[in-house]
């Protein structure tokens, strides 16, 4: 659980409710429906118009849940996994590894050596991985583009809304008592379309961005450990160029060469 | 039919033109024919004036039908075809191939088989697949981006309808009873503006560029198979290959693996 | 001449004129030569700085020459003359092409073979081509980016313009009759900066870039001709791979393969 | 120690707190702990949401860190320990470094060094030295733009603060004299958004982004140094191939050329 | 001398200031010292954190001086030095470079032939000249990025300018008489922000990275011709290879091909 995105959350509408609170306004003050409808229905609209139905449904499905899912970068196991069924190729033959398969933990891996097992040659089995990682990264980047989209589309109605607002109080202006509080609810969909947008979606899709690129350097990390098994590499040399991957603090040999 | 771009132009006007109703607007507030005129007038000059018409005239037609044209992505009857071709192929030789062309159905594919069954090189097949899909994608992508100009030139557009009505209130100060319904005119122009752009075009362009990339995967994916064929790849070997382009939960052996 | 850019500079003057008859403004309204000082002048010398004096030189000529220059996109004819040479070359040799040298049409295909009579080596005419190629599509993209950041300083310096009017008006407001007039004069600079940028120069500079594409894709046409002729390909295989550079509606088998 | 990024903080402060007090405005006008409550609780939790626990935390320390650290471009030293060792290893075979390997200063070359000695293949040590620096530079650029964009993030929400200071004097527009104070009040939180965002969060961003890639640089001399050091590269040569990462001024034969 | 960056400025201030003095604003209206040491103080300070000591200094000396100088792009002297010396290397050998090689006016051409006549193979000169000249282009471009980015922060801050000048007026709408030149004050801080930028600094940073983008092309001409050299090419084939990194019109056989 990404719980710095639920913390992200609240921690954002406790600034500006809170700061509302402090500014001395009731929260009726911005609470405005209409202005929730404008922004959320148009920016709604644009959203539906600007991807087709396949990355919306994943955008609000796996790329929502990419948003509170914490990915785990201590590829330590994954390196060591690697690496058993790389002494094992090297030492008995690539048949070998059919009998440990089973026993493989990741999925990623368990799927690549499949290929391994079957003959693929080592050009095709990176072809597959490549163009596998490849659709894998574009996908979740879309689903985070798509977030992000939603988030460039808020304010701008936002606009509209307030905009709306605004024409409302210029055609009443014979009214004075009625000015302030008209200017007052248009602002309000300028709130919503700015807040909607940067305490909410550009961040989300920001966050499945950036983890999309993570997923992608997992996926490299594989292709590398499987070409490392097809070519025979010692699985000492396999260890150390896998580990270049790894963040420093989880490096087996980090002090030593200091 | 890709019916979200329907719902989601609906969706968009409603938010709106609902919007402007709940706020007590009556419609009439935000029929302002001058400032359509500006906008759309102005725009569409600085669109004419921005892509050749050969580009103008594509946007407008193929562009827009590709808003509203559903994309199948479940690739798995034209991989089986093409598997079916290239389990031909490796039996019989790539001659054989000729007899069961007429029976292909996806068009892409029996065109290139063409060229196999041209004794086309394979180096020369995928330049010429190659070439073909980039012009495909450019050409499709430049649609994307008239439209999303389009949308960009809208608002901007709308600030100068703005600005002219505004300054038409400030000549005439003197006369404080037209001071709000004029500035409220003006506004209109900036709801227009900023409604095309964000509501119509800009998606529109979105989903066009979008829709662009995905006919590019599909051609990359007959590319590939037609390479397979030419190189007598196993078809088992070349169905995995060509299954990565599938999205998740149409994979044969998806589930087995884990 | 690419009539578009020509109706499209005057359906962008005649919407905003004409939404400012329509707005009951006067011509006079929007006359104001200190804001056509401020903007053109401003916007003047912001460019002046930014580019060195060829690029400004080669941006106002035959930059703007290419706005209203209609590109052929129909090569069937060049395609034609590269098939002959190449049926040519195949049969007789590389220097039986020297005999029909004079009578090619298009200048560049003409320049191209010089290299090949020449006996210069396939490699070095491929580099050649490319870098002349390169250097012609940098240098007219420049010219695009170079209308378009002139369309970047005009809106920027018109709001210089008006703030400086709306100061005159701040240090006057004990004159409250001068009050609205001075602001409207403030907002003609913003007028001009706007529709300057979003009527003429971006879309200009759009344009320029876009045609520079497309010339860059026709002289690689060009090189892929000289590559299929120099490697003695196929003319059949060679007419092939330079019709998927064609827009379909002017490729031969186009129909036949559905 | 990267004295301009603390005298930048200075001078920004001083001019715009100095500024304020030039302006007569007194310190308290600008003091408004709920416009700060507002602007750094909205953008904090924004950027949250916005990246991965991990690259939250490498921000705010190492990145911030590296905002302040002086990076060294005077590899002279570098280039000279690494001529050293490649005339050791041309003379008396790679094995001969492992006695000088001790003795070696920089802790990068002297790990790479440790590939060589260990018997990996040149390919498989350029391999792992790319991918290494390549993930150095990826890491040490996510910080970057994490501060960019928690500057991106500020003067967004500081409008949402302003706004709400504005909607509150809206509804309060029947008590003239609390109008003026009120909209100061609002104020304040843009210039909070806009100044933590330009005088701090950006430029840091920027900072750091511009020091992952002189990091970038410098890994990749010492890539160009082993790779030389493999290939038992000519010292001499090898020295020249890596003074061209030295800045002119520290270039040995320099003025020679000339 | 580019006189086109120094009419540059001069229109430009010319513009702005006589526009001023055209709307009868005396020249004291927009002479506001504090507004000055706001806008050029916060966007220093932010400029010094932005990018580390060597980057500045380099932009502000260099970069500057690269705003100023005209750079020669008419190669055909550099040229005829290349395809001498080419000439001589075919005919006699690389040696006999080393006697011609002091009369060399180019100092690039003159360095790189010292690589040559110091026996580096072919491919580690392409390599040295490759990355000497993806340094300078790298450090010319930032000089220019610097010079933008400075030109970037102005208007930001010139916003603060004039926010806390706005703050003052709210703070005392109890005297009205102040209310107006109050005003104005603030506004000379976006004036200010805005000049700065859109007629300095942006400007001259584009005209840096263009600079920057023409002497890479230079350092490539020599490259090709570095590399010709050592080919032992045809100095006839060479020369048509460089020419094509002429502009046309100083091309020799130009008029010829048509």
């Amino acid at each position: 659980m990404d719980l710095m995105s639920i913390l992200g959350f609240i921690l954002g509408i406790l600034a500006v409710v809170g700061g509302a609170y402090l500014e001395h306004l009731p929260p009726t003050a911005i609470y405005a429906p209409t202005a929730f409808i404008i922004v959320m229905g148009g920016a709604g609209g644009a959203i539906l118009v600007s991807y087709p139905p396949a990355d919306l449904k994943r955008a609000f499905t796996e790329g929502m849940k990419l948003v509170f899912k914490t990915l785990d970068t201590d590829y330590r196991p994954l390196i060591e996994e690697i690496v058993k069924v790389a002494t094992v190729a090297r030492k008995e033959g690539v048949l070998a590894i059919e009998g440990m398969r089973n026993s493989i933990v990741d999925p990623k891996l368990k799927k690549a050596l499949k290929y391994v097992i079957d003959g693929f040659e080592p050009k095709t089995v990176v072809e597959i991985l490549d163009t596998d990682s490849f659709h894998e990264f574009e996908e979740t980047e879309i689903c985070g583009k798509l977030l992000e989209g939603f988030g460039g589309y808020t304010p701008t109605v936002g606009i509209i809304g307030a905009v709306l607002g605004l024409i409302h109080v210029m055609r009443n202006l014979s009214n004075p008592d009625a000015i302030g509080p008209g200017i007052a609810v248009a602002f309000v969909a300028t709130v919503y379309g700015v807040g909607f947008a940067n305490l909410w979606f550009m961040p989300m899709g920001t966050k499945v961005k950036r983890k999309a690129q993570i997923l992608q350097m997992r996926n490299e990390l594989i292709k590398v450990g499987i070409q490392g098994i097809q070519e025979g590499l010692n699985p000492h040399f396999l260890k150390e160029k896998l580990e270049v991957f790894l963040e420093h603090k989880y490096r087996s040999h980090e002090g030593e060469a200091h």
